[in-house]
């Protein structure tokens, strides 16, 4: 597995170009917790990347998603465990002397690892429940345990957390 | 600049493992063409992916779009020219024996290149705000004309295109 830290060429951490529209902290934090979904960025053994729409939930400042066993992003993910994952929020294309867009959005990058841990991996699959479908979270129990072992778990830890917006006036 | 074709180890065109979800062609050109937004992958220099969302239009069975001169994305385009592009439609967590979600999203893969041709780039240009704010098409040809060289175009070739959908019944 390659998980060396990014090298000298790494983008990681330069300075957002518009400063302007660069989100503090705790607003980047408020849209990673509410964000319906978010795009999950990999890259394959060839340099090939892959983006990929995933439900999601923020738990203790880190992002957890549960796929199946094998699939695209788990092989890539075994390959080079890096990602990059964005969040966007509110939107409406605005005309503003060309082209342009309101929007919030935030891009996460760190490291993924699967969830080992049997109460961590539990508690990352009831907090899915309990984000999208809280009416249900009583019956996911026995679900989550049926389908336990047929699921995986992974865990983002944000090493760098950046959020853009530009917002309706 | 890397832009050798996905080696061996490429999960691209690799099949969907839920054959069931599979959407056909014309679903996945039409939910390309309608998509509010979509989220471009690419690599970095030191192996490190990144997620960006972007305003986009598809035009004559490309991908185009528009972003300043220098940030980021134009610099892990300028080292390897693949990308991956998600667009996600509709979507509604449902639960469905465990936490699920109707869905319906496509993804992209293939090289992205600069658009060098005026004619090309302003097409695409106009396009853009012909698909998300129609009724500016006429004041923004001057402001075309007055961002136009303080503007870069990419296009995307779709090399492969996948759709999936889990449909409300």
């Amino acid at each position: 597995m390659e998980d060396r830290p990014p090298d000298g060429a790494s983008m990681i951490g330069r300075p957002i170009r518009r400063k302007d529209r660069a989100l503090g902290p705790d607003e980047c934090l408020d849209l990673l917790g509410r964000g319906e979904y978010g795009i999950l960025a990999t890259v394959d053994a060839g340099g090939q990347p892959y983006a990929v729409p995933l439900s999601y939930v923020f738990l203790n400042g880190r992002i957890y998603f549960h796929c199946a066993l094998e699939g695209h992003k788990v092989a890539n993910i075994r390959h080079n465990s890096r990602a990059s994952f964005a969040v966007v929020g509110k939107t409406e294309p605005v005309y503003d002397q060309g082209f342009s867009r309101y929007y919030e959005s935030v891009i996460v990058f760190g490291p993924l690892r699967p969830v080992e841990e049997e109460r961590e991996k539990h508690a990352a699959l009831r907090a899915l429940v309990d984000k999208y479908l809280p009416a249900n979270l009583s019956e996911a129990e026995d679900d989550i345990k049926r389908l336990f072992s047929r699921t995986l778990v992974y865990r983002l830890e944000p090493a760098v957390l950046t959020g853009k917006a530009k917002k309706k006036k």
